[in-house]
C-alpha cells in the first residue's frame, strides 16, 4: 500500500463517517431541546478582528489566540510593510501590520459583539443558541484539541429567574433524552460573596473561592492550610470549615447556610433566589438537581445563579456549565444588557456516552440496504426498484460494478448496511428477490411488487 | 442608544436566527437526500498543514489562502525566531518560522488528504459527503465572502458510470425537494479533447476551452476572433463553429456530434459514456438534463463527465457543479484513486430561493406558541402547561415577566410566534385560556385540560 506524505495539524482530528453520526446525533438532540424552549439560532464568522478578542480572556487566553497572518504580508514585494510591522511588534506595539484578525476562541464574545452591534434590530430577551467550533493554541492532549466544537445558550436582556429555572430543566430535559444520567449541581455567587464577607471582606473572594474550587482535589485539610497561608484567621476558617461541611437534602442544605450567612444582604438574596428556582420544580417531575455550595465555577464574571453538569458513572469532569452575568456587551460600548447561560461539553459528553455505551444503534446506520449488482438486466432492474425504495424514503444503494458476491457482503458490512438485496438471473426471472438481514443472517424471498412495503428497519 | 464599539471582518457575515433557519433548511434537504444515496459524512478540521494547501490551487490561489501566525511568534521574547523566519521569507524560502498552518481553501484537497491518509480502513467506492465553511482572501464583493460553505459529494474508488448516472439524479431529487427549477446540463472532457484533436492537436485543448467558456458572454463572433488570434486556421475555426452550433434535443445533439467527433478515439469514448448515462433516465420520471456540448467547467483537474446546474428564471450563474478525475490523492503519494463528484453553491441556491419566494413559510416559525405572563398565579399555571405542551413536542415558551399585554403581544410578533396563549386572572378562575393565532387574529377559548390537543401550526 503506497505511503501518504501528508498529515494532520497537531492537536486537530478528521470526524470519519461514523463519528460524525454519532457527534450530529448529539447536536441534535441539544439542538431540538433549544427549539423546544425557544432558543433562536445564531452563526457567527470563524474569524474576528483581534481587537475584538484580545484583552478578553485574560493574558494566558492572549497567548492561546490564533492569529491570521494578513494577506501579502509574506510576499517579498512587500518587505518593507512586513518590516515596519515586525519593529512594531518588537516594540511591544500592536501588530496590526501583520495580523489583524484571529480564530473565534469562545462563542461569548462573538455573541457579544453580535447583540452590541445588532441591539437595535433584536427583540430582549434574546434567547440564541450557537454550536460552532472554536480554537485554541492550548498544548495538545488527551481530550484537549486545538479546534474543538462549544454548544451554548445564553438569554439576555432579562433578570427574570425564570430563565434560570428554563435552563434547569433544558438541561435536565437534554440529558434525559441524550439518555446520560447526570446530576445539575447549583449555587449562586452571591452567596459565596456573602462568605467572603463574613470572613475577611470582599477582597478575600478570590482566594476562598479559588480554595474551595480544589477541595474535590486536595481535601478539606489541605483547603484549610491553604486558607491560612492566604492570612484568614482560625474564625474565619473555623466558618469556611462549616460552610464545606453543609449536608443533607436541598432544603437541609439551605437551611444550614441561612444559620451560616443568612443575615447578609448579599446572603439572604442569593438563598432567596436558590428557593426561587427550587420553589418551581415542585410543579414538575422533578428534574435531578443538587444544590451544592462547594461549587465555585473558577475565576469568570457570573455574578448569581451558577450552574454545573456532572454525569453520573462516568469518570469525567463536569459536562456542562453556565451562570448570571450582570453586563454582556459593556466591553464594547454597549452597557445595561445582563444574561444568564449554560454551555454543553460535547466532546465529554461524546465520550461518557461512548464509555457507557448509549448511543443507539441504529445511529450507525446510514444506508438501510444494499442492492447487489449481479449483470447487466439484473442490476438495470435493481437500479429501478432502488429509486422505487428511496421515493419510500428507504436509504439505499446499488453496487456500483457486477463483481463476486464476497466483494459486495464485504462492503455492505464494512458500512453496516444491514440488509442485502439479491437479484440474480433466477430472482429476475421469477420477479421475486432474496433480502438477507446480516445482523442476524436470516434471509427471505419477496416479491419485486411487494419489495417496497417491507420493512428494513 | 449606544454605539458599538465593535465590527465584523470585512467579507464576513454573522447569520441571525432567519438566516440559519432558512440556510439550515437547504442544508438539511440536501443531507437528507446524500443519505437516501448511500452518501457519509465526513468533516476535516479548518486548518491543515500550509504543505498540504500550498502549490493546489494555482499561483492565484496559494495568494488567498488565509495563513496562521504560528503561536508566540508575535511575543517580542521570541524575537530571533521571528527575525530568522522572516529573512527566509524575504529570500523566497519556506516560511515554516512564521507560518505553518492554513485555513481551508476547499473542500477537495482535504477530502483527497483523508483518503490518502485512511486508505487502508475505508472500503471502497467511498461515497463521502461534507459540508463545511472554506476560507479564501478574495476581495470582497457582491456575492462574493471570505468565509463561505461548500457542500460536496464524491465517489471515490469507482471508474463506473452507475455514479454519474446516481449523482446526476441526486441533483436532480435535491432540487425538485427544494422546488428550484433547474436545467443540469451535462459533456464529458473526452469530447472536448476529440474537438482540440481535430483543431490542432491537444495542446489546444486550453486555447479552446478558454474561448468556449466565454460564449455565453461575448457571442460566437467574438469567441471566433479569440480563436483566430491563438492560431487557429479557418478550417479548425469552421469545426468549432459547427461544434458550438449543435442544437435541438439530447438526441439529436448527440447525432450531430457524433458525425462531427465520433471518428476519433477520444470523442468517440465520450459520446458512449454521455449515451450509457442518458439510457439509465428512460426507466425513470425525466431527470431534468441537457447535453450542452459548450460546458467546458473552467481549467480544472477533470477527466470525463462534467455537470452543472442553471437555475431556471432566475438571474445566477451556476448554482452547482462537478465532474470526474483520475487521480484525488496521487498528489499525497497515493496513486490509482479515481472518483467523481458534485457540489452545491448554497449561498447562490440561497439567494435564488430568496428571489423565487421558495422558503416553506413555516421555516422561519421558532416557538409555535407564546404563554402570556399575567400575574403570579397566572404565570405559574402557564409555566406548568408548557411544560405540557413542550412533552408533547410543542415548540412554546413563556414570557419571561408579568408586563404589559402591548410588551408581551410584540416579542411574540417580532420572533414570528404564531400562537399567544392568555391566561388572566378570569381565566385561571374558569380554568381556560385565550389562544390568539397573530396571523388570522382569530381568537378562541380553550380549556387548559384541553390545550394539549390543540393544534399550534
Amino acid at each position: 500500500m503506497a505511503k501518504p506524505t501528508v498529515s494532520l495539524p497537531q492537536g486537530t482530528r478528521d470526524f470519519g463517517p461514523d463519528t460524525v453520526r454519532k457527534r450530529q446525533y448529539i447536536f441534535s438532540t441539544i439542538r431540538s431541546v433549544f427549539e423546544l424552549y425557544g432558543f433562536q439560532p445564531l452563526e457567527t464568522p470563524a474569524m474576528e478582528n483581534l481587537e475584538t478578542l484580545m484583552g478578553k480572556y485574560g493574558e494566558e487566553g492572549d497567548k492561546l489566540i490564533f492569529k491570521i497572518l494578513n494577506n501579502g504580508v509574506d510576499n517579498k514585494n512587500k518587505e518593507q510593510l512586513f518590516r515596519d510591522g515586525f519593529e512594531k511588534i518588537l516594540q511591544g506595539k500592536n501588530t496590526k501590520d501583520i495580523t489583524e484578525r484571529a480564530l473565534r476562541y469562545d462563542l461569548t464574545i462573538p455573541f457579544a459583539r453580535y447583540v452590541a452591534m445588532n441591539q437595535g434590530q433584536l427583540s430582549f430577551p434574546f434567547k440564541r443558541y450557537q454550536i460552532q467550533p472554536v480554537w485554541r493554541a492550548d498544548k495538545p492532549q488527551r481530550g484537549r484539541y486545538r479546534e474543538f466544537y462549544q454548544c451554548d445558550a445564553d438569554v439576555v436582556g432579562s433578570t427574570s429567574l425564570l430563565n434560570e429555572v428554563e435552563l434547569t430543566i433544558l438541561y435536565a430535559e437534554t440529558f434525559k433524552r441524550l439518555g446520560v444520567p447526570v446530576e445539575i449541581k447549583l449555587n449562586n455567587r452571591k452567596i459565596l460573596a456573602a462568605l467572603a464577607e463574613v470572613c475577611g471582606g470582599v477582597e478575600k473572594m478570590i482566594d476562598i473561592t479559588v480554595a474551595i474550587d480544589k477541595l474535590d482535589k486536595i481535601g478539606i485539610e489541605k483547603v484549610e492550610g491553604e486558607l491560612e497561608q492566604r492570612g484568614l484567621d482560625a474564625d474565619q476558617i473555623a466558618t469556611i470549615r462549616k460552610y464545606l461541611q453543609v449536608t443533607g437534602s436541598n432544603e437541609e442544605r439551605i437551611g444550614q447556610i441561612k444559620a451560616l450567612l443568612g443575615s447578609t444582604t448579599s446572603g439572604a438574596a442569593g438563598i432567596s433566589e436558590l428557593e426561587f428556582i427550587l420553589g418551581y420544580f415542585d410543579q414538575l417531575d422533578r428534574p435531578p438537581v443538587a444544590v451544592d455550595f462547594t461549587l465555585a465555577r473558577g475565576l469568570n464574571y457570573y455574578t448569581g445563579t451558577i450552574f454545573e453538569v456532572k454525569a453520573l458513572g462516568a469518570n469525567m469532569g463536569s459536562i456542562g456549565g453556565g451562570g448570571r452575568y450582570d453586563d454582556l456587551t459593556g466591553l464594547f460600548g454597549v452597557p445595561g444588557i445582563p444574561g444568564v447561560g449554560i454551555s454543553f461539553g460535547v466532546d465529554r459528553i461524546y465520550d461518557v456516552m461512548d464509555e457507557l455505551n448509549l448511543f443507539p444503534p441504529d445511529v450507525q446506520v446510514g444506508s438501510q440496504a444494499l442492492f447487489f449488482n449481479l449483470g447487466d438486466a439484473e442490476g438495470r432492474k435493481a437500479f429501478s426498484l432502488l429509486q422505487h425504495l428511496r421515493n419510500a424514503g428507504v436509504r439505499a444503494e446499488l453496487f456500483h460494478e457486477n463483481t463476486k458476491f464476497d466483494k459486495q457482503f464485504k462492503y455492505a458490512e464494512k458500512k453496516n448496511i444491514p440488509f442485502v438485496i439479491i437479484i440474480g438471473s433466477k430472482e429476475l426471472a421469477e420477479n421475486n428477490c432474496v433480502i438477507k438481514d446480516l445482523r442476524t443472517g436470516e434471509q427471505k424471498s419477496v416479491s419485486l411488487d411487494e419489495l417496497v412495503n417491507f420493512s428494513f428497519l
